[in-house]
């Protein structure tokens, strides 16, 4: 099975929404990110770092879907990261009621030797340092890098993000980021002025009005956010699509066009499986055929015969 | 060629984007609908009325479009309706800087003869006064009845409202105005809402985040809005939508889902060339070939292999 490396944080996270409240549940990126790519036939491999309070039993959930925890160091006598975040009614907007770093704060990322033969890499999002870190890590370099960052490090750290920016086939950022990176209000501008910096392909992810694919070449896919009966949790909802879009191209293979944008559409299926719950609980219960039938949900949302 | 009776206003606009500013041009719900609709193979027949200061040359490039307008009443000694409102720079939002209804104000519809065995009917938004008025004018009811409203009909007469949307089978509305509608924020939840007051279909448009159609049967179709380079303009976008919507289904003759899912593509075509120029001039100028590469590109959109 091809492999995936995903280097992202692994956190609690304390969740409030207009639905309910989590006591500190298992989050960071790299969960919902290797869970949602475990759909795929791929094996993912999590690069992190937890402190000696991170439940056994999560690590266990996470072997149990064929995910590789090798890569991630244990600082016994470390904190996990922990954030905490609180939902408008909207679901559109979150505050941050906390981040403690923790163990993350240190993080030198370090690669077994069973991650580098992996095909794609997935760099969730946290600084830009360490996501290059992990570029350089690699004995050659993987044949697809996609990368999420957000608005954070475009204030905190223009010029770092710059490089690791440079050094990816794909980014992943919201809409407003991607107004915010590029000077260019109108996404199609600004799509094309990112996409200028070298990379293949460029997603421009816009919540429940669904995900955009630009390529270097001018072409343009959309998908759809599949309108949910409730939209329980949001967060992990980036990661869970990155996750599926990496898991899916990196199955396959192949990173051209027509893969991606079925790559899309899959990962577009993991992030609305994603926030019908709180955390990573629907990712840890789903079926393929759960996730092939939505596939096919997200066909029939779009397709006609004119 | 199957016959569409479309009510609504003719009027002079007088636009401020950032892209520019308009003198007096013409404007109003029908001349948008009704050229929108002359590219599907249907006759579309304005009602409306005009003053004595309404140009004749622009009568005739409607007509030169196939367009009746038979039952655009005259009167010699008004003023045509005047609209004025500047965008703001998202052009999302806009404020109306004058409203003269002149005319309109003691519009009473009358349907010539030739009129009366229309298949289909769009009621353009103005008061649901006059848009139940049109619908009884007719000897027979029409097979289809499409109706656009807007949050100030909601506000101002919400019992008329209601029973005008109880004798139509469409409703087109924007996100805001269903959750206004419904008292529900979830989409999917406003719509059942509003379709169990006996709707056959219900129609969220989202702007350039594209529109949803909703069926009483519980199905669903989303079309995005094409990127576009420029938006100059987007006032009649979403009457250019209904009337590209309502000329598919008049030319089709059937209102089923499938013929409804491509009539949705076909509004969204014609909004997405609207919004390219000021007013109604891109819409005059197109041609059939254009519209069909069009199509072509909301398929390419969106079309994928999983």
């Amino acid at each position: 099975m091809n492999k995936l490396v995903i280097a992202g944080s692994l956190a609690f996270d304390a969740i409030e929404t207009p639905f309910g409240k989590t006591d500190k549940i298992i989050g960071g990126a790299s969960p919902y990110i290797a869970l949602a790519a475990s759909f795929f036939g791929v094996t993912p491999q999590i690069v992190s770092v937890v402190g000696g309070d991170f439940p056994k039993e999560f690590v266990s959930i996470l072997n149990s879907r064929g995910i590789d925890t090798d890569g991630v160091k244990i600082e016994a006598d470390g904190k996990t990261m922990f954030w905490a975040g609180k939902y408008n009614n909207d679901m559109n907007q979150r505050t941050t009621l906390a981040t403690e770093l923790n163990v993350f704060a240190t993080f030198s990322p370090s690669l077994p030797e069973s991650y580098q033969d992996a095909k794609v890499l997935m760099l969730g999002n946290t600084t830009p340092v360490v996501q290059r870190n992990v570029i350089e890590k690699m004995h050659h370099r993987p044949d697809f890098i996609v990368m999420d960052t957000m608005n954070f490090w475009m204030d905190s750290m223009p010029q770092e993000l710059d490089t690791t920016i440079s050094m990816v086939d794909v980014l992943t950022i919201n809409d407003e980021e991607a107004r915010q990176l590029s000077g260019e209000y109108v996404l199609l501008k600004a799509a094309r002025k990112i996409l200028s910096r070298g990379l293949k392909y460029l997603i421009i992810k816009k919540g429940d009005n669904g995900a955009m694919l630009f390529s270097k070449d001018g072409d343009m896919f959309f998908a759809p956010a599949l309108p949910l009966d409730t939209v329980c949790d949001p967060t992990g909802a980036g990661d869970s699509f990155a996750g599926g879009l990496c898991g899916y191209v990196a199955a396959k293979g192949s990173y051209d066009f027509e893969t991606m944008k079925a790559a899309v559409i899959a990962g577009s299926t993991m992030g609305s499986f994603c926030c019908e719950k709180f955390g990573t609980e629907n990712l840890q219960t789903l079926t393929n055929e759960m996730v092939n039938s939505r596939v096919e949900t997200f066909r029939r949302l779009t397709s006609f015969n004119f």
